[in-house]
């Protein structure tokens, strides 16, 4: 299988690392063919780039200085030309607009690719459009990587409970806010927890997009409209972060056996869907309770099973990788 | 798809049930086109049996009287003659010869066709034998209601997590003597807490095989088999049920913040692997200490993701009914 990446940040490298690592021991060769990041430029051979080269140059920030190396490209146009089985999608994520992420995918699956995607822009906001658009060309979208990192969220609900109706979704969603709630159960005020979790790079420098929900919504958004087949939009979506929270919040929750998590929710309202991300004062007796630190978690509601829970990794250079590892997998 | 079911007890009338309910919504038609169950007879029909008719049949005890009904079959030669695509087996389970399930999955493999099973005994005892005739006759062999019930945990490690290796497995594997240990916090002794899951159909009149721990050793030896790729034999496993677990030593695990739980474990050490069921005293911190009652769950420790976990039912006529409906729909 012949892979082009587009963006070849954290998580491409992360991919890349794996597929070195991992290389005798997958069913089928996959090789990286062409890849092209927006600061380190790109390269292409058609015979497979060497993986341990491809990761040096990617540490120098020189993607461009390899063999079949190249400086600037019209991307858009790169996607097209480069031939290539699948598309990696690993750009920067943008939940205003969903670009240039949106576009890239779109030229993609026109040109006959399937795309794997760990971006939670497009999907978030255009993926009924997008998921369209790979059924006319007959190409196949896939995005685990979106929510829970390589946790396989998306990926149980979709093969493993099919047959299943999913009736209702809530989770612990967001592994920065979930770092610093469980902090905060220990003391620590929000400013001082935020400043940990800084410090540890599980917050980035303008914490605004794990803080306020944001990033917890564009999940919800996708978990709604991929698996309750529902078509809603960020104003559906009741958001409040928890900068709110105080550590006086906390020692009282603490003392009626309680802890505020940070909760993504949507559920099925007879042909309505209800949604939400917001802070939560949770009891022992909720199956999120124990999902600490950066741990995610999502409980899936069905007709069939009652509830069931997944538990894993939210995030990480690794797990993230692993996320489009598996996805394409799946596609062979 | 056609449908051929021998065993009809709770298990398989859980799956026609559901059958009945979702015809209209499944991606492909299913019909049961035989069914034998050594106690109400079976029948024939190779335009399907109407669903109705047969259960209303099995709750009289009597699907011999149906249309196409028969009294009394040599079951390997009825596996054989009727055509289908997919033999459910559902009889009940024997941990000592795995028969009868054994012999009815050779003939069903052997005569060209898939297999779908909740039977633990086969799986248990002869899995790598099973996998091997199922490969060498390319026929498919599942079985994810042998573990969790419908509870994806197998096809959550066999499809979602493709790609990683698994390390470690690590679970509550068993509802009724969670369901004792969990009413045991309460104060009840072991007794009381057996004869309350007596009273709810919980437990059976003889718990041998869940208190001593059995059930939960044959989903070992199945998670390690099918998961970890080892060839381990009961003979491997340490076992130890819950029989000896007192009041006062309840009491005294309460008091340091603690539970007891029985929890079964297999980890690769090497080229070895190491299993057991065991109880064993928990802490807070570890991930099955909130899985109460009847609930299971699984913690897989991975390359990739570090422990991803499942929990959900582990039991149920509706649950281990979906676990059949959802192996046939993944053939499909």
């Amino acid at each position: 299988m012949k892979i082009m990446m587009i963006g070849f940040g954290t998580v491409g490298q992360g991919f890349a690392e794996l597929l070195l690592e991992k290389k005798n021991e997958l069913p089928e060769k996959i090789e990286i063919v062409a890849v092209y990041d927006k600061k380190m430029g790109g390269a292409v051979n058609h015979n497979g780039i060497d993986l341990k080269s491809l990761l040096e140059a990617a540490s120098s920030g020189q993607v461009y200085s390899l063999q079949g190396g190249i400086k600037e490209v019209d991307v858009p146009n790169f996607i097209k030309e480069v031939p290539s089985d699948v598309m990696v999608e690993v750009t920067y994520t943008n939940l205003e607009t969903g670009e240039p992420a949106y576009t890239h995918i779109i030229e993609a699956l026109k040109s006959g690719k399937n795309v794997v995607t760990t971006n939670k822009g497009p999907i978030a906001l255009f993926y009924n459009e997008l998921k369209s658009l790979a059924d006319k060309y007959n190409r196949i979208l896939k995005f685990e990587g979106t929510v829970l990192s390589g946790t396989p969220a998306i990926n149980l609900a979709f093969s493993s409970l099919k047959g299943s109706k999913i009736n209702k979704i809530r989770g612990i969603l967001n592994g920065t806010t979930n770092y610093i709630l469980t902090n905060m159960q220990t003391g620590m005020s929000y400013s001082e927890a935020l400043k940990e979790a800084q410090k540890l790079g599980y917050a980035e420098a303008d914490p605004t997009g794990d803080v306020e929900g944001w990033d917890a919504m564009a999940k919800i958004l996708i978990l709604t409209n991929v698996l309750l087949g529902g078509g809603i939009t960020k104003k559906d979506v009741f958001r409040e972060g928890i900068t709110g929270i105080t550590a006086d919040m906390v020692k009282e929750a603490i003392m009626e056996g309680k802890k505020w998590k940070l909760i993504g929710e949507a559920k099925v309202m007879g042909n309505r869907i209800e949604a939400s991300v917001k802070p939560q004062k949770i009891s022992k007796e909720d199956k999120l309770y124990s999902v600490d630190g950066v741990l995610n978690s999502i409980v899936f509601t069905t007709d069939t099973l009652g509830e069931v829970q997944i538990v894993g990794p939210g995030a990480g250079r690794r797990e993230t990788g692993y996320a489009v590892l598996s996805d394409i997998l799946s596609l062979s």
